[in-house]
């Protein structure tokens, strides 16, 4: 089967956009921050990174904008092209098919909107594109839109998925293939798939808070977090989830609505999915976890040289070696403790 | 969206395996064809090329072969050793974690059972490692199994398709987003899908008939057919749908049940689906055909240079240049006419 995805899914570059534009929590987040906020856009110069299918650049014309250029740099410009000018658009919205580092233009933008995301936020993202727009075409008080984006991880159950390859491999038309099932355990490749809010365990913790306007290319060459905190529940620690949750804010506008889109598990489902990062215990017994148990884990994104994509490197800890366990504040036994034993520790470093 | 499938899609290789068990046409053929018949599998010797997950091999020794030789080149050999001790079936299956071209054995095979077909038969199919490791190792009177493979070709509409592809991107939230829906038309890629028997308007074509036996691996460079038949319903030709037929037969033997594995739209889905290669007509009206019409194509299918992969092309050719169109023998008054026209032209010819 191997091999096949190359012949075959260029065909499907048309399907992604479908599939981009009926993932509503996305489509909608970005209409409803246009559209919400039609008074801001009124005569406004936008710029669309990225344009693709040209909805966002058609929600910025209908909220008033008084120019908007729609830059992609595929081979879609064309059909983007068509698409301006069936729906009337050609007077507000002008395609560049170019690279939008190529891009040069007579005038400073007030606004740029981009979907630009990716998994877990930055996997093969076009962030660095979106700010080199921001650093050479928008103005000193201009807008980005989304504003903020940030990535959070919480430790996960993988209960489910683990039964039923377990069940599935033991009885496979009569004969056993249970080390099938084993090898998969052991796997701890990153895979996109959505889980259910009941499998996280812990609250989540944010690893990345973004601030668009602001946000320097580097801080996106390694990402890195070590956390300790206390499970919510009684179940298995099998697992680290990664999601991210882009703003759509306007701190300077009085009348602004604030818009976010969240592809955490307690949102409705996206085509981003979560990201799970399987964890492997050589003893299955140790992934068991209770209600108020403290948890560790360390986690590296960092971005592979000269490549849009990143390795995730999660290590689980142990808590008894913890140096400065954060307390999560639940008020339970063992977060009083290690508060406790904090504070204590600032004392006699002083 | 690109380049993703890169990084996760390797997490999939023990998915990939149990999606081929989960395909009941596939395996049950498979199992069908060996335990139907025990008795001429009973103290053979068989080599399974390709074994995977090892599930031929078990059938092979519940039907009571003496010896089974399970050929894994991947690192997969090594689960398979473990699932083959599992089930105590080392005293008879003999896992080699070697590429079927570097095995050498000290005895001849009788039998030698694989599972080697990509999507319409050839696509990155390992069927040239089969046909060497029959050279090698198979006895003059052994048996292949699937002793026989056959593609066949059928015109189809796509309507459907075409259809919600239309109507789709006719309103994308309130916009007219058909030039995806005019591009997407112009798409000539081979698709990966599963069609309903009624899209298909004619009779089937073989177009490739292989006895495994006898095989040359020169017939696999190459695969050409033209055709002109009879249209057997008024709807819309639109694409040429590929699929496979292997057959599990043995003439020598006289106790033998036949078997056999049919991927066409008739059948079952199995995971190889068809293979639909969408035919663009500049006019749209000229995909329309009519009971009794003639349509001729011209298919052909050639392998890469170095590779596993093949080029498919479709030619719609007219039938009003036929040299030599091939009446269906559908009595119908074009089919008699085109019979009476060829006759003709033989008795001129003479």
């Amino acid at each position: 089967m191997n091999g096949d995805k190359d012949y075959f899914d260029s065909y499907d570059d048309l399907e992604v956009h479908r599939l981009m534009l009926c993932d509503s929590p996305r489509t909608e987040s970005y209409r409803d921050a246009i559209l919400k906020n039609q008074d801001f856009f009124a005569g406004k110069v936008v710029m669309d990174v990225g344009a693709g299918s040209g909805i966002l650049s058609l929600f910025c014309k209908q909220a008033g904008a008084k120019k908007v250029y729609a830059v992609e740099a595929s081979p879609l410009a064309k059909i983007l092209k068509d698409v301006i000018r069936v729906n009337q658009a050609e007077d507000v919205i002008e395609v560049l098919h170019q690279k939008v580092e190529d891009v040069e233009l007579s005038e400073k933008v007030d606004i740029i909107v981009s979907e630009w995301m990716g998994f877990y936020l930055l996997h093969e993202s076009m962030l660095d594109s979106v700010l080199t727009a921001r650093d050479m075409h928008l103005k000193e008080d201009g807008l980005m839109l989304p504003s903020h984006a940030q990535i959070y991880a919480a430790p996960c159950s993988l209960t489910q998925l683990k039964k039923s390859s377990v069940d599935y491999w033991s009885d496979v038309y009569g004969f056993n293939m249970s080390p099938f099932a084993k090898e998969a355990m052991k796997r701890t490749k990153p895979e996109i798939t959505i889980i259910a809010a009941d499998q996280i365990i812990s609250e989540p913790i944010q690893v990345l808070d973004l601030d668009l306007k602001y946000t320097d290319h580097s801080e996106l060459d390694f990402i890195h977090s070590k956390t300790f905190i206390s499970v919510n529940k009684t179940d298995k620690f099998q697992g680290l989830a990664l999601w991210f949750k882009t703003d759509f804010f306007n701190y300077t506008e009085d009348k602004w609505t604030n818009i976010s889109l969240n592809t955490s598990p307690q949102f409705p489902p996206t085509h981003w999915k979560q990201t799970i990062v399987p964890l492997f215990h050589e003893n299955e017994e140790n992934d068991s976890v209770e209600e108020d148990d403290i948890i560790g884990w360390e986690l590296k994104l960092f971005r592979k040289e000269d490549s849009r994509q990143y390795s995730i490197q999660v290590e689980v800890l142990d808590p008894a070696e913890a140096e400065h366990p954060v307390p999560c504040g639940c008020q339970s036994a063992k977060c009083t403790l290690i508060s406790a034993l904090l504070q204590k520790e600032d004392e006699e470093f002083q």
